[in-house]
């Protein structure tokens, strides 16, 4: 890799980026282009068995996601309010698994897939308990247990509990509640055959009520995501921070709905889109992807089975497309940035002098890195974007330090291909990436044509801070003289006078290595230091084994041994010249010896390395803040 | 919190941990337990259909966990080997999938679960299709499509794959095989029946010979655990790297095990269980938690249903204790441990001199720190426990960095609490816990009756390892005195003669702080510098309104703002008396004015202060190394 056609890259960008960071929006972009594909399917019926019901809007279409950590996207209808409708059933299981706990619930209910439609007078042969909570004879059944001593307090009171799922206050549609309460015929069959057989005990009226009322909560897209999102994070609201239902209750709760939440569509829906759902007949679906996000989408138009047809299909579309199936490969995303810091904060292995670094401390917040680990899932990527929108304006190169990196899955992949679709914001360098397999489709991605200037490939992060560097100082014209040469020009001879500066010239060793080659070993004994004239040199630990690592990179002007003017001992690092370098070398003895005619000269040099290592300290103690 | 207490409680572990660290076992000790309480599960038949195995001794009982980055726990019976049966029918339905593509294998048979019995002679009405590749009519259909061009090499095709899934190669029990095939005969009417409706169009006679080898390959415990954990990888194995499945097939795969693979027994499975699993007559069981781990029970004694009785009980009380349920909380534990370093690579923010660094760099081994992040989850803490036991014998404990934990849930927990079971190891210390509500439970742990010694809360790591660095200097008689006083014996001052110390006296300003006292402000003018001759003094960086973080600790005989020496400037950090605190004070002035009758005073001051940076700047350099 050119470093300096890199640093010119670079460059560039700031050109390239003009929009603001924050406009990026990829997943709004997706999300837009998916309502747009899917506002043409025009199939399906809006559901008439109540007449509220019947007057629906056909087109009206809404999508939210909310994520794990409370970010919402939304688009189109989607704070469209309608009644929940079906979708309130796994809430109102929750709310018995809380107040009742799991035993007294499974012998109410049980947790069994059926065949039959959702509205069926079926009861399971064995135990008489209707099959699962997601059918209307679960869901009666279901209610009784929630109807409480007070059948007045207990509509309230499950209003209350749906609405900390939302996180904010919902209400009941009192017209569709007394519609559903004079035409819902077919449930009071259901509701009068359980009592029957012994399986609820109250007043199916006193139930009915609960019931009807639980289907006639108002809610949008948005809030039904939230509410989906509270499921996805374990139980806890995302926005509110608010412990609405235990773990335990969720885990059930998403289980039942895994099974049997899509009516007669639920087997086929649980392999296709593999995400825990529920649908309602107002056209509302909910899915889950636990612990990344909620989806939820209103579109009233019905299939012959009672799902939103637009509903369904966005949400296979976005499971799709994005590797979201529960058995599909997925991780936590919460961790995702291991690091995040800016040039400002964390240098180069190269060692600047003081004017250079002047530059780098007002120029560094141009350039960020992320260092990331594990993952790279939908959810993961998402954080990530959403960090770069968070990014000052002035940002405008992103580098993705890839080394922790595992894996990169199709969902990540595709949102980071949405960049190239949206054609703006900071241009993103993905490092560590070559010669690992695993990695090779973020490799590809950079391959593709529409790549150029948005997503780039560099090998790692220390070379591309190094060009990135390289070029802002050239571009403030602060670069170190590679060519000057002379002691007196030396940063550390700049507080000694001419005198001193003649006599440290008779005693001045010049020194010439070729590429590679050592000029200071471990071990050895220090008897001499050294000052960089030309070329670079890279200080380097010895590992063992021959291995070593380079933790510095020192050039022009910057000094090598210095300790052997204090009490010699042996070399603690390794000097390797990283190409032609040229080198003034002092021994000690040499220095010692001018002590007499020039007393100051020591006491020069040393103030010279003590205000060069207290910059280095200093510069080593930020960045192991910045590390944190 | 006592910091010297609990340093000497640290040192008082090291006869405590007694046994070596690699005894440790937890997860050995967890399995040995279940293994003994299941034992006496008598109840059950072992399966007579086939002659062979009605011979199985009902008393063999193995189980083995593998883990997906390849560790193996296993006990018992594990490695008796017993032909796989109808756990052979989710690696058919890879290879199908694998060969075929998705949308015929999906011709060919459905995914939908269904109430009856596993060898039901029942198709989909609508379709004709078996419901699910579960069933025998739908594994058969499987068959079929594996048969190829050349029925002979089919078999050995099937072998190859199926040993490919375990990672050794694998052999057909021949005996067997003849048995199924001469017995048969319900198998042989539904394969007749299939193809009467069209579902299959080959000879039955050779898709039975190939479905009834598939049946009959031999497999211990411990290569079906390898063949789940290879789907829990994603299909790539874990012990040889083989990717055996792509991830799409291996989704797939899951899908239909989740819902289908517990015979009649799934519906309740998935609610209860909710991990992917498959069981066989053969007394084999096995399950997936993908992501983290297969595992995989032998105990031949069948239930009513035809799933092993022992095999049935040890997975859910597994999942169970363990919180292993695919909708609870699980997160992907590749990633827990953040950073691993021992006190002799990182030291406490309390600057140590060059006596008391020689002892930390010798004893430091004794104390290692896991910096640990996202949520505490079986898998998780496995790996967790897995690294205590690849410490070195001389780790006596190790602090576990909870600052970036978001979370423990119940699987994490227990795991946890089985230390206090198997009662030795390195002590453990929980840092970062208190006022944290999600790590509650980890507080609960600590204070449990059996962790004293064990499991300990400690506050931060900072705090746990200075406490440790005193207890392991005291022990070496290493301690700076806290009492020295006079200027002789600071080591700023080791280079003066007789002389030039009397000289430095006369200019010395005896100064003392009380504390919380500000020494030094960040942003003052720097005229003086700073000897610490009693107390400790922090070193803070102002992170603005009024918000500070502490980089340095310095104690007696330690320098604090040298750089007035050089030339001058403002204060780069603020220097607060941590309790009471005495200092030598010097101005710059005094010392440049004595500069003529003692000309080398100067020079020897700075080379000292060389030396001290010298030594702090290396250590920063070797804690950014060892934080990388």
């Amino acid at each position: 890799m050119g470093l300096g056609r890199l640093g010119d890259k670079i460059l560039d960008t700031r050109a390239a980026a003009a929009g603001p960071a924050a406009g990026l929006g990829i997943v709004e972009t997706y999300l837009a282009r998916l309502h747009e594909d899917l506002s043409g399917l025009g199939s399906g019926e809006v559901a008439t068995y109540i007449p509220e019901l019947g007057r629906a809007d056909p087109e009206l279409f809404g999508i939210c996601i909310a994520t794990t950590d409370g970010q919402l996207y939304t688009i189109g209808d989607a704070d469209h309010e309608v009644t929940i409708q079906s979708v309130s059933k796994p809430f109102m299981y929750a709310a018995a698994l809380e107040t009742h706990g799991r035993d007294r619930v499974l012998d109410q209910v049980g947790v069994e897939p059926t065949g039959e439609t959702f509205n069926a007078i079926v009861l399971d042969e064995d135990t008489n308990r209707p099959f699962n909570p997601m059918v209307n004879a679960g869901a009666i059944a279901t209610a009784e247990l929630m109807c409480g001593p007070d059948p007045a307090s207990a509509a309230e009171e499950m209003r209350r509990y749906f609405s900390r799922f939302a996180g904010r206050e919902l209400s009941i549609d009192e017209a569709v509640f007394r519609s559903e309460h004079e035409t819902g015929h077919r449930n009071r069959a259901i509701t009068w055959l359980m009592l029957n057989s012994g399986m609820i005990e109250r007043d199916p009226d006193e139930v009915l009520d609960l019931y009807f009322r639980q289907c006639s909560v108002l809610v949008s897209a948005r809030d039904l995501a939230v509410m989906a999102a509270t499921l996805a994070a374990h139980g806890t609201n995302p926005m509110t921070g608010d412990q609405v239902a235990a773990p335990d209750t969720v885990r059930d709760v998403l289980s039942v709905m895994s099974s049997a939440g899509m009516y007669d569509y639920a087997g086929q829906w649980a392999f296709d889109v593999g995400l825990p759902a529920k649908s309602g007949v107002s056209g509302l679906v909910a899915a889950v992807v636990p612990g990344q996000l909620g989806i939820a989408v209103y579109a009233p138009r019905l299939d012959p089975v009672g799902n939103s047809v637009r509903g369904v299909e966005a949400c296979r579309r976005f499971a799709d497309r994005f590797g979201l199936h529960v058995f599909g490969e997925r991780s936590d995303p919460g961790q995702v940035i291991r690091r995040a810091y800016t040039a400002a904060q964390v240098q180069s292995r190269h060692v600047r002098d003081p004017r250079e670094v002047d530059v780098l401390r007002q120029e560094g917040g141009r350039f960020a890195v992320l260092e990331l680990q594990g993952m790279l899932s939908f959810g993961a990527v998402e954080r990530v974007l959403r960090r770069m929108r968070e990014m000052p304006d002035a940002v405008e190169t992103v580098a993705l330090d890839c080394r922790r990196v595992a894996m990169v899955d199709a969902g990540g992949l595709e949102l980071l291909r949405q960049i190239m679709t949206v054609g703006r914001g900071p241009r993103l360098l993905l490092a560590e990436v070559a010669h690992r397999p695993a990695l090779q489709p973020l490799a590809d991605l950079a391959a593709e044509p529409g790549a150029e200037g948005l997503v780039e490939l560099v090998g790692d992060v220390d070379g591309a801070l190094e060009a990135f560097e390289d070029a802002v100082i050239a571009e403030a014209g602060a670069q170190a003289d590679a060519g000057r040469f002379t002691l007196a020009e030396q940063d550390i001879f700049a507080r000694l006078d001419a005198d001193e500066i003649a006599a440290m010239e008779t005693v001045a060793a010049v020194l010439s290595y070729d590429p590679e080659q050592v000029i200071v070993q471990t071990g050895d004994e220090a008897q001499a230091f050294f000052v960089v004239a030309q070329g670079t040199v890279s200080i380097c630990v010895e590992l063992g084994e021959g291995r070593r690592r380079r933790v510095a990179s020192i050039g022009p002007g910057q000094v090598i041994g210095e300790m052997a003017l204090l009490d010699g001992g042996p070399r603690s690092a390794t000097a390797i010249a990283d190409g032609k370098v040229m080198c003034y070398a002092f021994t000690v003895a040499a220095i010692t010896e001018m002590s007499d005619r020039h007393p100051r000269i020591m006491e020069k040099i040393l103030g010279s390395i003590v205000h060069s290592l207290s910059l280095r300290l200093r510069r080593a103690n930020a960045e192991l803040q910045a590390l944190e």
